[in-house]
């Protein structure tokens, strides 16, 4: 017997939907998780397919997230739309928040959207490569449960913080990266934990704040921002700008929130999308986006280099005809968990 | 006799002053670029100070760099402003940038400058201090000469592209980092060839592609990118945002254009200025930054850390009073460079 099973991206769906309609979700907010969870499997990001699935029943289960609540969308100034989740989940309220915020983008030329309480463990780049395909740049940043412990210090106290970007391209599918400014994933972490796997050095220090890698102790302590204080500070205005900026949650009181551990905090999102053109003065769209891609074929003219999402767009293209591939155990538990 | 020369901050300016003069810089962009020279001398940044004087002279003599272009200034759109530097300098553009800036960002919400033709051989901080004091939230970014290799690449091809963050806070100078997003500032690996030490490793490789430790060899190869594959990613974003989206060049076009080699780079620089006040629907700003403080007394409780631009505030303490020092060797070169 195989240990993984092989689905369909529309069995993915289905399995989504269905586990997320036994545990009451309604049908905008099943839609829009499972639109999520399985664009994440169609791009073989497994960590944020089916696997979340069980981290947004549990955070319902435990009370702490709404499965059903409405975003609601205001003007805050011409630039900055507000779309409060009242601790519903992130994806259908940045699906809400697109358009508006794409409209305000392309009169103003720059515009924000402020996403309030919203639980979150959906990644950033369905949201930036949604808008940059609308032809905007996009910039994208939460905040996270706290693991991340400041350069220099050793409890945590970030996030991990990711931040994403995007730049549309001419013809293809936009440019996204989408990184967390920890060194690891926390579950890359957990999955050398389980596999008896050390770490690399970098990635944590244990509870006495010296460098470890063993992955019991780094989970006990600490886990380190990527690129030592660069990266820290990159964390701290993340922090700022999903947190205070947004009249939101830091990621040390979201984890205080998180009083079930359900490791699906709630808290703010901050989404900046820029109309290019604008910029230029209304100038020549195409000789812009082909400016854009000179510098990526000198990326390329070197070798061992790739573009950020290109490795993404590939499994895209394999996974719509064959479909992926999930652990039966994973996938055993979700039969369990939509019963 | 001491190899240092002890400078109060009023000579600093003065010097600046005079040896612009000397080669024809008009008063106002003298001005400008003699205040961020003493400002960053004042701050204890010596590779911003006077030592960046040779800089601006050799970008003019070399008649690439105009010494009195008068900036002008364009509503690209509501949130959108640009001011076209001429081929002057950046200090003057960006003082003349701030009030439309931080004008916009109030009634929007979120503004954008865009400087564009600006040579710039200055730090970001200054403009980023400067409208985080009048209570913005503000980003800041721009390319520079080619330097630095993809990562997985072995060739320079982005700059050292410097990104800057600020975040006004209550009573206290605001929280401002400026940062690189290469490994190592050039000037580091510069100073060790003069001082014949070797480099920490993962700041460069070899003509070769190899990781080198030899300062002459780094020089002649590329810089790395920060925090490996993340650090690359920002280098990214940084081209695409202070060139193409501002229709100015890429590091390796500014590169090809500078063909005197004299060290500054033309282009554009993009600065995003957000208030944070209209962020949380015009509510209570005092808390808001109070919000910011408990994340800020959470990291300088543990141990071993500080926050982003203490180091300078303390300098700028000790400077004000005691003045600064410059190498004889550079004080005397800049008196021949000043008849």
């Amino acid at each position: 017997m195989s240990d993984v099973i092989r689905l369909a991206l529309e069995q993915v769906h289905a399995t989504a939907m269905g586990i997320l309609a036994t545990h009451g979700f309604n049908l905008p907010h099943r839609t829009a998780i499972a639109n999520t969870v399985t664009a994440a499997e169609r791009d073989e990001c497994p960590h944020h397919g089916l696997f979340r699935i069980p981290f947004y029943v549990n955070a319902v289960r435990a009370g702490q997230a709404s499965p059903d609540a409405e975003p609601t969308i205001t003007s805050l100034a011409p630039g900055i739309i507000r779309v409060d989740a009242h601790t519903g989940f992130a994806p259908l309220a940045l699906e809400r928040g697109t358009e508006p915020l794409a409209e305000r983008a392309t009169q103003a030329g720059i515009a924000a959207l402020a996403v309030n309480n919203a639980h979150n463990v959906a990644p950033l780049w369905p949201e930036v490569e949604r808008l940059a395909e609308r032809g905007l740049v996009v910039f994208a940043c939460t905040a996270a449960a706290p693991y991340v412990a400041p350069a220099g210090g050793t409890k945590p106290l970030f996030g991990t913080n990711p931040m994403a970007f995007g730049w549309p391209r001419l013809n293809r599918p936009p440019l996204v990266f989408d990184q967390a400014s920890s060194a690891s994933a926390r579950g890359a972490i957990q999955l050398r934990l389980r596999d008896g796997k050390a770490l690399p050095e970098g990635w944590a220090i244990g509870p006495d704040g010296k460098p470890t890698t063993d992955p019991k102790t780094a989970l006990a302590g600490a886990q380190l921002p990527f690129g030592g204080v660069k990266g820290s500070s990159i964390a701290l205005m993340i922090e700022l700008l999903a947190g205070p900026l947004l009249g939101d949650l830091l990621s040390f009181e979201a984890g205080e929130r998180d009083v079930a551990n359900t490791g699906a905090p709630c808290g703010g999102e901050l989404v900046i999308a820029i109309d290019p053109v604008r910029c230029i003065g209304g100038g020549d769209r195409t000789a812009q986006l082909e400016h854009g891609e000179r510098l990526f074929a000198r990326i390329l003219a070197q070798q061992g280099t790739r573009l950020p999402s290109d490795r993404r767009y590939e499994a895209r293209k394999r996974t719509l005809k064959e479909g992926i591939t999930v652990p039966r155990s994973l996938y055993e538990m979700l039969q369990t968990l939509g019963r």
